[in-house]
């Protein structure tokens, strides 16, 4: 014998709601590294009956919106039914057109979007004009995670700035190297072959010359499928090797160094056709890291994966320039006055003064744990409650 | 309709040996932290139809044996009955007398063992004379765990000193305390409630005097039920408050400092009735951590539980005194090249040489992670696999 257990209209249809959302955001992480600058997003058409009749996701920049690949795929069924896009449609013309003029278009009756439009400035413009067009509009449906996917382009438009992942692997004793620098290995390879993952998330990946010197990486994502991020190396004094596995042709790579570095190797590097060299002004002998975000912003890149090491990891957190972390901790002390912590810099003075991460992952990956979690803005701390 | 899988004989015993081995550890868990110097033992007594006849633990140290409690409940019925016994029955005539006799006069057919005894010269002597009653005898059956349930006392009687387990609360960025000394709070209520679940499970707590001075801890474990461990505060020069909590009546407290500290203060503090104060010739001007150990061996301190900062933690690493690691990870940043690190000392040169903990086990508490781990003896360590 089985019991139902009957469920008011509103949240029967909020629970289905979510089960297409879920579906149109499993839609758009399927072009996940691919539609940089634009966001991912996927669509789902649902008829009258609630089967889905389209299904559609935005590929990459330059190609076609989620809806109206989704609309393609449903035709004539489109009339009268319902779509659910992970984020607001576009209200202007652009390269692909206004996607709300196509949905009302196609006569859907209904519209379901996750989250508005990260710009203020037309936020909402595209949920109104559907509006006026007399169909009905829902939002906020699996918003967290909708925000979630795309965090990376919400930073973008609203800060002008890539968004900024640090990534580090540490001992349990809260180390990524040794005195001496040795830093091989830390980590199990399921956590190696993540960190490649993350590589593919993100537009760029970069380090600071100590690195590229102690372990010469290629920085690319071979250890999973998917395109290769531009290299960013940190190089105040140019130390670099003409030989340096970075400078190889499978990406393009970025060098900042200071403005009296050795200009007969700066213009060698440059002559490489993947290669660019940025001369900064260096303050207190350091790459500002704030000018060197800029510079990357001013060439397109969105999202960008800091592989660093404790100076590079503490100056973009004095800055404020860290949006997420992705730390490894491994089972594995070394010791170690000297040795080296992933986060350097200033610091806070007082732990409750501290970076308290936001919306925690844990995951445990072969023997290593990985947490995950985004930085908050300073001025939106919580004290800490008083105890032992 | 319903399957059955035949097993063999021999598998099933097992399963069933191991069903009662593990009544037997809960049995000895219930002694937690009163058994010292003595293990804790658990023992159950099982009748030809599978019924639990009779259950016992040591209680604590001067009073009977578990296979003593569990005889005296099972009285006439552990006549061809199986006992159950988390370690080795002894063969010796203590205080107590030998328990293999007690079995064998009881009329026990058979007794399965979990682990030998850990000393080398008496174990198998208390299996061996049960065999030669013409007992049949099984050993090694929850093995593992009887081993972890004791491993202060498989210390204590292998290498007569304490076993030693470093606890620490860090940031996600590997940090103890800020660069200014600040560590209030790292971890959240859950986390500190199990450190003083911890404390009650050793005989002593170990602190450096930075700690005394900044925190002013009672270091008891009011936060449990529970007896107080023995407070030990590493003090080289004396700087301790005679008004310091953790010299309040609630427990004893070993004061450690170099020869040349102030006589009058040693004496002001040596006449408290709950403390002692301990000399040592300092070494490099600080507390050589083997003689501290030493020093509390010999006071029967089997297990040391040690909250100490950088500095101490490096220093027992260094000397190869760490046996386990309970560290906390919090998901939050306080970055600083110059905050403190959990482990200082001198370390390992390369990662490959450090320490990889074996039986290693995460646990959610609150929002932070606890990660514990064995400390391996050195010349045990596996070379890692090369790869990136």
């Amino acid at each position: 014998m089985r019991f139902f257990i009957l469920l008011e209209g509103d949240i029967l249809a909020r629970m289905t709601d979510e089960a297409y959302m879920q579906r149109a955001l499993e839609l758009a992480l399927q072009a996940e590294g691919n539609t940089s600058p634009n966001p991912m997003v996927g669509c789902v058409i649902v008829d009258a009956e609630g089967n889905i009749v389209g299904e559609g996701y935005h590929h990459k920049a330059g190609e076609p919106h989620a809806e109206v690949n989704a609309l393609a795929e449903a035709k004539q069924m489109a009339q009268g039914a319902t779509a659910y896009v992970t984020l607001e449609p576009c209200a202007h013309y652009g390269r692909t057109g206004p996607c709300c003029v196509a949905l009302a278009r196609a006569g859907i009756g209904k519209v379901v979007v996750a989250c508005l439009d990260p710009n203020p400035k037309v936020a909402g413009q595209g949920l109104e004009y559907l509006r006026l067009q007399g169909i009905e509009v829902v939002t906020g449906v699996c918003e967290k995670e909708a925000k979630r996917l795309n965090e990376r382009f919400f930073t973008w438009i609203t800060k002008q700035r890539p968004f900024i992942t640090l990534k580090y692997a540490m001992t349990l004793d809260g180390k990524i190297a040794t005195a001496t620098g040795d830093s091989k290995w830390i980590t199990g390879e399921e956590a190696r072959t993540f960190a490649h993952r993350l590589r593919k998330q993100h537009d760029a990946v970069l380090v600071g010359i100590g690195t590229v010197l102690e372990d010469d990486p290629e920085l690319t994502t071979r250890l999973v499928r998917g395109k290769n991020p531009v290299r960013v190396v940190l190089d105040s004094s140019l130390k670099i090797s003409l030989m340096a596995a970075v400078l190889n042709p499978l990406a393009d790579t970025i060098i900042f160094t200071g403005l009296d570095s050795d200009i007969v190797k700066a213009e060698a590097l440059a002559a490489l056709p993947n290669v660019e060299v940025v001369r900064l002004p260096l303050a207190d002998g350091v790459l500002p890291v704030a000018q060197v975000v800029q510079a990357l912003a001013e060439r397109g890149i969105a999202s960008l994966l800091v592989e660093g090491g404790s100076a590079i990891h503490g100056a973009l957190f004095d800055a404020g320039l860290a949006d997420r972390v992705c730390a490894f901790v491994a089972p594995k002390l070394i010791g170690g006055a000297a040795a080296l912590p992933p986060v350097g810099g200033a610091g806070s003075s007082l732990v409750e003064t501290g970076w308290q991460l936001t919306e925690v992952e844990m995951e445990k990956l072969g023997s290593d744990v990985l947490i995950t979690g985004l930085v908050p803005e300073l001025d939106k701390q919580e004290l800490p409650k008083e105890a032992e």
